[in-house]
């Protein structure tokens, strides 16, 4: 999805692909095969490049920083994107700037887990510090009994040294992200705030503007973000995702250092995309205007589902809704997996979000009139 | 351009390139260089296609009637192409239909163009039938005699057996364009009628919709489009230009059967833009909304001009306004080369044009400030 905006621009994307026949490699016309967690390769592969950037957190700290060392521009660089890979460091961090996350805890070992659970009101969650996504790697744990504490204990015998991160499970009202990019030069932009809601863990819907988020609400969770972005050093594009609670406060849940999707209605809901605006911001170009294009943008993601081949059901939808605009991964569909997004741009939410969702249940096989 | 709509919609594209480093193929991972002239490198590239469309009209009718008749389905087909071919054809073909045209007529002989000349009130403009684009071959007479006498003979003993095509010198206001997608099942959608204007014959701004357009001429307008693309079996866009006369009647200028330049407003401004209406059209996939997405486009084009390497110059024009929308070829700068162009959508028209003409002379260098 950073292909259109970089032909646009005269940028030229260069890819280490997983595969040859992935997503990025069938969009992108240079795409050496390679693995993102080897040095000699993508020290290779860096060698022909001006800047690298990432399209997921998982390249390997050491490498990065033997890229710096190297002399590479690596936006966001090793410092920053250490925060996104550790969630531990990422919530030691936050805490020491002062900025609102839920009550949470390093934990090594059993003991310590019930410590922390003993101190909270309610049940918790268990994160991996490193590699989760997509609601792997998070246990829920209402009460620390039975198969949860018998799973929890797993978990943290097969943990690393640092142990396991464990939060309070917030009585949160609704999720929202703050979509901001920011350049090396310290120039920062803000989407409009959204509203994003997770099925399964799995981001499932986005609204922007959040509905009904108050001016005051929206400059907090804004400037949280821009807050984060400057003082974790975030070159690109950085999602905050937040909880909002019942008395309209916000909590910091996750941070995701590239495009994401919970910003993937900007792609035809803002002026500029956030893929664009990554482009922009790692390549020191000055950013460009964030504004929204209409007064209401729905996306719901299209997750694997019961077709194999969704060809048929996309034709239907797109007979069904000219003003629908469909955006498939050209991924394999599998169960679950994501294969693409819908969104529908408007003056009316209820309108936008019934054509977003029947759209979407329509493509994935959930509904079939 | 066609190729971010097309990753959107998972269709995969092929392009017989001009070149290993044009712009096509820069923007589309399989692109065999070829000569669209010959028949069997024609032929091969087909076999690997499941449709097969254009970006110009230059492919030869003979190459296409032979691919027809191997089964190889060629959108659109060589019959309606003949028309954007062929200028003899098409202003006979229109004739016919009772489509308003400039009064023209076909010259072999200096005598022809004469008579023809004699008949008119005003001057007139002597075009050869195929081949010209942005303002070659064609030329402009107001008076028969002396250089433009004797270039006008010139031309008419090195036109073929048809001769050449002589039309009357159009005492115009304005030019519109009508902009019609048609799929081979005979959907077809309009977007609205534009104003463009032309500088040296090649086309330099286009604003939509057309200021002061009455609803009735907007219907006219596009109901001419219609038609002409109905009765001539356009598949995929139809750009039809237009002059507008002071009595606010229309004459259909000339037809392009491609996504075109008068066309180029609705990657930004509309909610389907030309080239993913042309992908769904060609392959029969139902056609997308076709409304503006903003109350005023402007899409300025950016010609080659004072600057060889525009890099500085377009930096300077995001730095200074965010919300324009640049485009730049991956195109060497030539002078009077189209290398890119600029759009910016909004709620003030003046604004709009203020910004897209500024942005536009900056990066080509006439100004500089």
């Amino acid at each position: 999805m950073m292909q259109p905006p970089a032909v646009a621009m005269g940028v030229r994307l260069r890819v280490l692909a997983e595969s040859a026949t992935g997503s990025a490699a069938l969009a992108i016309h240079e795409a050496p095969v390679g693995d993102h967690r080897d040095l000699a390769t993508v020290t290779a592969f860096a060698a022909q490049c001006d800047v690298l950037t990432f399209e997921h957190e998982h390249v390997p700290g050491p490498i990065l920083e033997k890229l710096v060392a190297d002399g590479v521009p690596v936006r966001p660089g090793p410092a920053a994107l250490g925060f996104a890979q550790d969630k531990l460091a990422m919530r030691r961090r936050l805490t020491e700037l002062g900025l609102p996350c839920p009550r949470w805890a390093q934990v090594r070992t059993f003991d310590d887990l019930s410590a922390f659970a003993a101190s909270l009101p309610g049940g918790l969650v268990l994160k991996t510090p490193r590699g989760g996504y997509d609601g792997k790697g998070v246990l829920l744990i209402d009460e620390l009994t039975g198969d949860r504490a018998a799973t929890a204990r797993e978990w943290l015998e097969q943990a690393g040294p640092d142990g396991l991160l464990a939060e309070e499970k917030v009585a949160f009202t609704r999720e929202l992200a703050a979509l901001i990019a920011r350049s090396p030069s310290g120039q920062a932009a803000a989407w409009p705030v959204v509203e994003s809601t997770q099925k399964d863990g799995i981001c499932h819907e986005v609204i922007a503007p959040a509905p009904g988020l108050t001016e005051e609400q929206a400059v907090e969770a804004t400037g949280v973000g821009l807050r984060i972005a400057g003082e974790l050093g975030v070159v690109g594009v950085l999602a905050v995702e937040m909880f909002q609670t019942a008395d309209g406060s916000i909590l910091v849940n996750e941070l995701a250092m590239r495009p994401h999707n919970s910003g993937h209605w900007t792609i035809d809901g803002a002026v500029t995309s956030q893929f664009e605006q990554h482009l922009r911001a790692v390549l020191d170009l000055p950013l460009g205007e964030v504004r929204a294009r209409s007064p209401w943008t729905v996306m719901v993601n299209v997750l694997g589902g019961e077709y194999e081949n969704l060809y048929r059901s996309y034709l239907h939808v797109m007979a069904r809704d000219p003003g629908v605009k469909v955006h498939m991964y050209a991924k394999d569909v599998r169960p679950g997996r994501k294969v693409g997004h819908v969104t529908v741009c408007g003056d009316d939410l209820d309108d936008c979000l019934a054509r977003a969702r029947h759209a979407a249940a329509f493509i994935r096989g959930d509904i079939d009139e």
